[in-house]
């Protein structure tokens, strides 16, 4: 299983609309990276509302791919953290640091095309 | 495997990025009905770009489904439809009567606005 990738302007758009085992995680990291240098993206939103649970591994690879992303020049806005997926990430000190985040989708899209703006 | 559908303001898009099989193009039949339901979307964006190929029981799936999205009040712009596959359609007599094409997500998106804005 693999995750579409949305281009939309200037942006990617990924929806996680399941728990993602490990092999597809993985496989999501690389596809999103390719997809970056390939349409020469410059922001990514990641929605994860449908994201009940995040374990130790998922959370490592979301940390990851975000750190990855903008060393590769796009801007990363999550959106649609679960109270649960919260917890999760401060309590194993995944702090995803300078990234941006909001409610949902739509949101995420107009908070990344305000940082783009700049 | 299902496939994520991404709502965006009063649209919804899904962006089909492997070869789907049976199982996948049913539950994506259901899942996309569903969700005009909980949504009220007043559009859809069907974006086939990665598709090669297409064979008569997904193309009837693809035909229904955007019947079916019309008969609950949501217009469908099918997009990126490859040469391979609008010859698939035209010879398995899927007229895909009154859809709307585009060539990419992009230009469907603004297509989608443009006639729900009439």
């Amino acid at each position: 299983m693999r995750i579409p990738i949305l281009k939309l302007y200037e942006c990617l758009l990924v929806s996680i609309q399941w728990e993602l085992d490990d092999q597809t995680a993985l496989q999501f990291q690389e596809d999103l990276l390719h997809k970056i240098h390939e349409t020469n993206a410059r922001g990514v939103v990641i929605d994860i509302t449908s994201i009940d649970f995040i374990d130790s591994f998922i959370a490592k690879v979301l940390g990851d791919v975000i750190e990855m992303s903008k060393l590769m020049g796009a801007k990363v806005v999550v959106t649609g953290i679960r109270p649960a997926v919260a917890i999760t990430l401060i309590e194993l000190g995944i702090r995803l640091e300078d990234v941006s985040t909001a409610l949902d989708l739509e949101k995420g899209l107009e908070k990344l095309q305000q940082e783009l703006g700049d």
